[in-house]
């Protein structure tokens, strides 16, 4: 692949701004702690974008300029709007990679992805997280060994109401006696998407190497393939069917008509 | 299974009434008409809901009394309240289970369920179709040879923009030269989907003993598991960690607080 | 379902004659006391197997007979002959359940349905595991609250070499800081297999009443559908073409011969 | 990736000696034509091997220095090794990709990798197929309009014993009525794999230059990641485990030793 694979690290960037302990973690803000992880090799061509941008950063133009996208969500979930939501999510079917981080389990986005309710349990003690691999040969693994820890993280819990991943790339062990499908991965049309659970705000879990590096990995197992597709549902003329037909019965549209939707 | 399946079959009727050649074929609706189909061998409580009645005839109680829902949308789709369609979903993530017809796959529930765009090619000539059966054990194909076939059928052609099947139990041959996975499977928390794609309203295919006897098949096999379940993201408390845990760091909730959403 | 379902126990049973911890435990075998765990409430109509019965006690007319087998092996999988080992996997696509138990990962049955290596890690040290229910509403979880625990177990852990699961029921934590998937399903034809990890030897797993429960559970969600299918790659004869077809160009196989094999 | 991907090519090579028809289409054996087709820009390293081939052409050598193996067989399924299956599979499982072509879907490592029985029907009548693009933007797909046809081919019908595919890339259409997944992807261990259906030898279907244009797709699709990974199910000391941890109870195995298999 001659050029960088461009990312778009969105983050709505509402806890950086009015709770202190976040604050002080992320002076750059989350979008902008990623940012500075996944520069590291000059690998990626980075933008980031948060709520507050016109149209929430995530215009047509940006969207269509970018290869994956990350997302963090938390307190704003129901502020994305529908109209954005349907853009991003239609970008991902042709193609776009979509790595959701954290809470953003209960993103819009995320949500319709899924199609289920992607409860989960949670417990904010501060506990220790041993992050398993359970495929070491997995792109997205690469680099990390058996496990890597994280001192104090969020319990994030089963079950988990997840559809079946395509593959479980990490499992999560907790202090607490908790375990969860802490990296996933799916296909949604042409959109590779990952789940990575580590994340909370109340820690400096982004300065982590092992999670920077997943992070880096992820991007690269995103990146989509060369051609995009997604179609809105075009009728065939009959002219146009491969063996000779002839029109039989009464039809309901027109030849050339859009179908309803 | 002491009492009978509860089905509820849901229609938007909208062609019935406006269309004369619709209006013939199915003097009682789409959904009387597949009410007949389903009363064969009193093996089901039987009831309908329309666009039109309260609710769309799909109130909390009318849900929560219904074993499996089927659902023939169309034109529209887009008059579907998203409130209810909320409920729908929810009420499918418990355990319901929902049976898509023909043009649902454009349904906002089916589209819901998916995540995916649910894009068809399709053309409207009236050509032979040839389901043929993907597995001859499925209890959805009991009682159907290696294929049936429906005479006059609206042609629905892949690529069909669906995430992958749990399992493909009839993919159909068209005179016109296309193919199509025909009838699919899916579960969404703990609800089993199943999108059968014969059903175009001009051509009184809901009288094919065929497509019957798969209506049956469907619903008994989508009947829920005895145990019904959905989340709502539960904080567990500290206190009631299996292991003994003390409070690290600072924290964004309180003990006892529910999450964002 | 008007009769009790048939299951078939079987077990290698090398350890309770050969080791006399295994044997004070079990003196009745694993197979018997898993027996006992499925006589419980009369519901199904139990025998057991051993790999020294005549032909390993998995006849044509007694696998004909099952509805589910239960596999306990391990340190006999190399002696269970491949005849037989190809016998009961044609029955498990047909349709009859399989339960592969603890060590069972390694079984030749096991291997030979996933494709996969099947390692994971091991280790023996008595520790306590903790069994998380991924989905409440399985069947198989049914009556198991948010866990159970085992106070001495094995440890098995990831990297579990299987392909993705259709779904993964039962995850655990243990002591020594490991995770696992410990209860996971698919479907090979038209077989639905469980694989459930506890069950070490040295342990009386077998005994634990959350054990059992699943165990009983596990049965019932395996039980076949009521219509069976294997096939044997026919020809389909030219005359017997839907389509009208003439024979055209050269051709490898006369009609009515069978394929290669 | 700076240098060429290594691609085997392998054929029973049997046909090709023993029927005249087949030795005049494929003068330079069907892994000959295959090679002619995967050089065509010089982007893969080619090499072919035999069943005649000391070790089949399948040495540990040669495996470790193939990315993807690409398998045609059909008379001599019974005659290859099964030392060397055991060989092939494992190399697949570490990452190697794999192409199983045609009558390959009955090959012992076709079916060693799915774990069903891959029956399917057939007939030899040189009819057309006309091969449909499930998904557009489908990496294997590319360059592929809509769909292709081959004007005299094999009948590879429905019910295919395969496990649900992760993807189904083509599905095939036929004038004597049938259809068929002729194209679907899997992944076993670290291996990619692909199933593609067309190839009977009694016609020119390697010739074809859409055939010919998906095989350099699906090899550039099945290329291994970087890192390469099969296990042995390692056991874990006591001493090494994450958590602290005291031997509690007896033991099976010695600190150190190997488990059974």
């Amino acid at each position: 692949m001659a050029s960088a694979l461009r990312v778009l690290i969105w983050n709505e960037n509402v806890h950086e701004r009015k709770n202190p302990v976040v604050a002080k973690i992320y002076p750059k803000g989350i979008h902008g702690c990623i940012a500075d992880a996944l520069k590291v090799d000059n690998q990626f061509h980075v933008r980031t974008g948060t709520l507050d941008d016109p149209e929430h950063g995530l215009t047509e133009k940006t969207l269509e300029e970018t290869d994956v996208l990350l997302w963090w969500g938390h307190a704003a979930h129901g502020e994305v709007q529908e109209e954005i939501v349907d853009r991003v999510v239609k970008r991902i079917w042709e193609g776009m990679g979509f790595v959701a981080l954290h809470s953003s389990h209960y993103s819009k986005i995320f949500k319709r992805l899924m199609g289920t309710s992607c409860s989960l349990t949670w417990r904010e003690a501060g506990e220790k997280e041993r992050v398993w691999v359970c495929n070491p040969a997995h792109p997205i693994a690469c680099g990390i060994d058996r496990y890597f820890e994280i001192e104090n993280t969020e319990m994030y819990g089963e079950p988990f109401a997840i559809p079946a991943p395509d593959e479980i790339v990490f499992m999560s062990w907790y202090a607490g006696g908790d375990v969860f499908r802490s990296g996933c991965t799916w296909k949604r049309g042409n959109g590779r998407i990952f789940y990575f659970a580590p994340g909370h705000e109340m820690y400096s879990i982004y300065f982590n190497s092992s999670v920077r590096l997943v992070l880096r990995n992820a991007v690269r197992w995103a990146a989509p393939d060369p051609k995009k597709w997604v179609d809105s549902c075009p009728q065939i003329p009959i002219s146009e069917a491969c063996e000779p037909l002839e029109q039989k019965g009464p039809r309901m549209h027109k030849e050339g008509e859009e179908g309803f939707r």
